[in-house]
């Protein structure tokens, strides 16, 4: 996991990665060791409704504050993981939650703060991907579909033992597959889509609409929800067990195309444990019928909120040309 | 595309290699060289109904006849594909058609038959691809789907300028990927699977429950109702559309989840033309919405009937050591 580069005339031991993770709330960066531990962290909000620029300097506040730390000069590599879409290929971001990012030069701008460090821009549910796939519960499995079931949904693959990015580094957006044609809109502007139906909000409305009702202190998160299903309100075990159903058929759906045999579910609703896990299992003997993929299992994520972070130096490791592993 | 092997005490030119093709229909041979030509065939029809070793000694009488040909010498590999479903890693096949066969040891019987000549077992689907990727309508994409839509639908991916078989050889099964996870029963266990919505008898079936007629002739196949919306029936233009759609979102889940960029459709139902790809073309704007997958295009398959044979020998040529370009 040691890797030497010349730099100037000094041969230097180099052997961390830079991580960034950059979401609509927030800004991480690590320096992360060939484990997968972190060693140094820092963060910033993310002023989400400002111009870009501004975006901008809260990543570089966050890179300057890391370029401090003694560990620095160690790091030859720079992973990005960021709020989707990305364009890889452009080394472009586009973040929903962020307006005023749009098809912003990320790679360019992060290269040109860290001096000249390679930079590997994915996805964030490509980036929590490589991470399980490293570190957590899709570790040792060559064919893998992980996903954040959240406030939104989203995931990335590992095939044939890699992680498999796309060229623009989406991959695995399994949010926004349809599996009801003639379901309701989706904002992404088709139908159906697995998080129309899955993600915490559309657990939540579904469950208010159907007449649940939200205890004293007014609560009506998908968690909430999630306490009144265990509590064995028959509406509350309804709604999660139809996010489970759009959940099985989407992940039955990418094991039928690209021979999965792991899905792991992370994010806020995959909390939910047990009132999302049994349906889903259940629903998944429904639609993953042909006889290559019923041996899928489903298991709950294992990495904690660094996921995005560990993920990042994961695939920017995944890209030395002497990688092998990762 | 000549590789040497030495067989006993011989240094030989090898430079050709073995294919079967093998359905519920028919089962073909070939030689075919490095550019995809095939220099000798052969054909038996599929003793489908009868026992496994039936059709295992058709198998063997047309190796039989390829092996007669002054050119078997030359053949160092031998590629199958095969009716699915298949399973690469057990080396054996059950085609549905083909109820003497289940979990056939095909890949060592054949190696067995052709005196010890490595196998590479792939579905048919899989094999349909390696065919339009390597010669065809595919060529030059590094992310592709390839479909069949006919009886059944079935399909095949390339993936960062490989194919993807997956682990048992029958990946991009997007015949049985459910759009509609509240429809109709298919007979592979699912509910609202592209292949019930969209297949040739599936549009037959539909036209004619809705009130089309057939001709004078009596021909209720789905070319049949291609003739009639070509001619303006609106009920036959409305299962076409409703195939189309199904296929649409089939098409924009898969690029959605792997990034391909261009769909290949073949088969019977694809001769329908624009019939089928221009309300196809349409509503894949309603499903592949993300900003990564709205470049998707979709063109019609280029290889004949001789695509399940060259695909084999595709496949079997993309797994040797040296394979490059395939």
């Amino acid at each position: 996991m040691v890797i030497k580069l010349r730099r100037g005339d000094l041969t230097l031991m180099t052997d961390l990665v830079a991580a960034l993770d950059i979401g609509g709330t927030k800004i991480a960066g690590a320096l992360v060791d060939g484990d997968g531990r972190i060693l140094e962290r820092a963060q910033r909000a993310t002023p989400a409704q400002q111009d870009g620029e501004t975006v901008m300097r809260a990543v570089e506040v966050v890179l300057g504050e890391l370029a401090g730390s003694p560990l620095w000069d160690r790091a030859s590599l720079l992973g990005i993981g960021s709020a989707g879409p990305v364009d890889a290929s452009a080394g472009t971001v586009s973040p929903v939650n962020v307006p005023g990012w749009r098809g912003f030069p990320l790679v360019e701008r992060v290269r040109t703060a860290t001096g000249g460090l390679p930079v590997e821009l994915i996805g964030d549910g490509v980036a929590i991907t490589a991470a399980e796939h490293w570190q957590g519960a899709a570790r040792g499995h060559d064919n893998a579909l992980c996903m954040v079931v959240s406030t939104g949904v989203g995931g990335g693959l590992v095939l044939n033992g890699q992680l498999h990015p796309g060229p623009t580094g989406n991959a695995g957006h399994i949010g926004h597959i349809s599996v009801d044609l003639d379901g309701d809109p989706c904002p992404c502007g088709s139908r159906g889509c697995v998080e129309r139906i899955a993600s915490g909000p559309n657990i939540a409305r579904r469950a208010l609409e159907q007449g649940w009702l939200p205890g004293p202190d007014g609560d009506t998160s998908a968690a909430a929800v999630a306490a009144a299903a265990r509590a064995g309100d028959p509406v509350a075990v309804a709604s999660f067990e139809r996010a489970a159903q759009a959940l099985a058929a989407g992940i039955a759906a990418t094991a039928t195309l690209v021979e999965i045999d792991i899905a792991v579910i992370g994010g806020g609703v995959g909390k939910a444990g047990d009132i999302l896990l049994t349906p889903l299992r259940k629903a998944l003997t429904d639609y993953a019928t042909l006889s290559f993929v019923q041996r899928l299992t489903v298991v709950p994520a294992q990495m904690g909120t660094d996921a995005g972070l560990v993920g990042a130096a994961a695939a920017a490791l995944a890209r030395r040309p002497d990688a092998a592993g990762v």
